[in-house]
């Protein structure tokens, strides 16, 4: 069978599987949930067999350290797969739920409900967690999942599905609703992404260069994000004290992360007195510092920060330190640098506060709190799917409401259009 | 100046514009909008000339009757223009709205808060309503709008867009935040849609051809809907008075529009009784029966339906009538030749009711009412700028609200990441 055959034919079976699981109640859903955490544990021996064929193969290759870390499966990660599944099958079913109804003049009532979304493609990278995790929070979502992992991990994301689907199978889930294109040809992707009437959406979860591939070849709608250069701005109004745990926070407390600050933004007013403790903090923890010329004026001993860092996300203790003339200014450069993703004031003055809530078009918006919590547990949706910075259907951290659609619906009694 | 720049340029004012209009008081925004609907009813004698150029020239190309139809601004429909835009006036501002703000453990507030897209691209056909209908509502919702018209109607929505822009610029709106295409070739909607860091959302209105075209060719996510394909289906415990008025209202009040009847399922046990007073009902009207196997044998005088004719949009007094076996059946024929937009059952059982508005999974689902009521008006929502049947962001009438997206806000007191 030629590839484009293949992948028409599995998202053909995901679509079917989303008539079914869309319609399926709650009790089964949850039932199956806990049934395929119960069997990453079981077969545990079978997934870390399976993992080593793909570790011995990436280290023949020489990737990274890092990138073999994440690929690697050990007890530890097969357990929190597993607690993962049974959060989700912990929280909420939104699917059926009305969020609103009112009546209209006519006598009709309209409400809004929420359903499935029906087949979801998920593009992802190394890390195999992301096949159990994507699998778990799109079926208690009501919808199919097409799964495409990276090909340095397809051992171990077979291992899973074979697991997850088997499991789900005997507690009464259709195959259909979880499906893996398991040829390593890109390809593949490229056939999937062409797809739009068996798949809905695409949620792509990697680098950029991976991220922008599926936006340019999808005609599928895709929520992404591409990056994360988030910023703190210390107002000249600031508890100093707060300023300094926060922006100490948002940038060291794990710096890979995409929320984590890339560039702290401070106001000149404040700038001598909280720029030498703060900075000589980072540089005990090992930050790399690049600071604007005012900056380095006042502590002299870091590099200088070029327009295009500004631009950069690090994902490493590395940070830019510049010194602005106000929340104008701060604003200013949020806007032009940044990457709508998460961005926080440290202020005691109220109306400073309420502006950049309402100005900074992020996909979080803080006043005194570290940008690191721009997160879908530490918001309180129970699970996390992922942060876009897509400005429709889900901005931010994306929940289990967010793998699902609404439709309206009407309880009439004989109405028709005049 | 090359198209690609040209077009680039545009959108970079727009951009430009989107993000003082994000912050501009509703107070401000909607006496722009009345002095734009008051400017359109000035200037009504400028806009019928340049009209009449667009009229002349399709006349000369030989255009149809309907098109040209289209394409005609007279009094009336410059009064309708201006009153669309009195109305998107007096309609409540939907950015700043939380929807929802809730506490978290640690102590911080989080909150959803609507905020405005940015940049909207709006890709259009023959009728030049549609450039102050869609300005009226994307600037009420805090958005620039990039305007790209059909070619035919060049000199009228050059007209409309001069005297909008003319108008909000002397309110104090940015002019950036009304942009039109005013270049005729193809190759300037291609590069449009290839702009993703200026516009962040592409909204087609018109036929099919030009939607899929859109959809291949666009990097920037698709508001959108294909066609139509709308059923009723009446169920053997129906009141037939009220099905056959639905029915009829369904099919005959506007048979051009994309929330119109195409085919009617009708349950086999009450085939015999319901069929002959309705389908003679139609003929009368004009309407044009395609009937399955069954209803031939009750109706003889009716056409054959093939396969094939129950995935068209007719757009027109024609009518396929299939009889089915019951529930199961409909929602069958339903999700297998129906285009998810807008599908009704009639029935006085309870339980049939609400599985059929479970299960078909389509942009809005009715019990007892006409299919027609589809429309943002109708349900309520005050305006629509358009009906989508796409799964993500907006599903059904599009109103202000769906021209928005939310944002996370949360007001903390020092809080970290642990």
């Amino acid at each position: 069978m030629d590839i484009k055959s293949y992948v028409t034919e599995l998202a053909r079976e995901a679509k079917e599987g989303s008539r079914v699981i869309a319609n399926v109640p709650s009790s089964l859903k949850n039932d199956a949930l806990i049934k395929m955490a119960d069997a990453l544990l079981k077969r545990a021996d079978e997934l870390i067999r399976e993992n080593s064929k793909d570790v011995e193969e990436a280290t023949k290759k020489g990737l990274s350290k890092a990138m073999i870390d994440r690929l690697t499966l050990n007890e530890k990660r097969i357990r929190e797969m597993s607690t993962g599944l049974m959060e989700v099958a912990s929280l909420p079913d939104p699917v059926g739920e009305v969020t609103r109804m009112w009546q209209r003049p006519n006598g009709m009532t309209v409400g809004r409900m929420r359903a499935p979304i029906g087949v979801i493609g998920i593009i992802y990278e190394s890390r195999p967690n992301v096949t159990a995790d994507a699998t778990g929070l799109c079926l208690k979502a009501g919808n199919a999942v097409v799964l495409r992992g990276g090909s340095e991990a397809i051992n171990s994301n077979k291992a899973i599905v074979r697991i997850l689907r088997e499991t789900a199978k005997e507690a009464g889930i259709p195959e259909g609703a979880i499906t893996f294109v398991d040829i390593p040809e890109r390809e593949a992707v490229l056939e999937m992404l062409k797809l739009e009437d068996y798949i809905d959406l695409i949620i792509p979860r990697g680098g950029e260069g991976l991220i922008r591939a599926v936006v340019e070849n999808s005609r599928i709608p895709v929520i992404k994000h591409y990056k994360g250069v988030c910023h703190v701005f210390v107002d000249r109004d600031a508890d100093l004290d707060m300023a300094q745990e926060i922006c100490f926070n948002a940038k060291v407390q794990r710096p890979g992360t995409c929320n984590a600050m890339e560039t702290m933004l401070v106001d000149r007013e404040i700038a001598d007195r909280f720029l030498p403790p703060m900075l000589k903090r980072f540089k005990d923890a090992g930050v790399t510092i690049k600071g604007c010329a005012v900056t380095k004026g006042i502590y002299p001993s870091v590099e200088s920060a070029s327009n295009e860092d500004y631009y950069n996300e690090y994902l490493d203790l590395i940070l830019n330190v510049r010194v602005v003339d106000g929340i104008e200014e701060a604003i200013r450069h949020i806007s032009t640098y940044g990457s709508q993703h998460s961005d926080s004031i440290v202020t005691r003055d109220y109306s400073r506060a309420m502006r950049f809530l309402r100005e900074v078009d992020s996909s979080a918006v803080f006043v005194n709190a570290s940008t690191r919590l721009n997160d879908g547990y530490q918001f309180g949706l129970g699970a996390e799917i992922g942060i876009s910075t897509t400005k429709i259907h889900a901005r931010g951290p994306m929940g289990l409401e967010e793998l699902t659609t609404t439709k309206f619906i009407v309880f009439g009694n004989g109405q028709l259009r005049q």
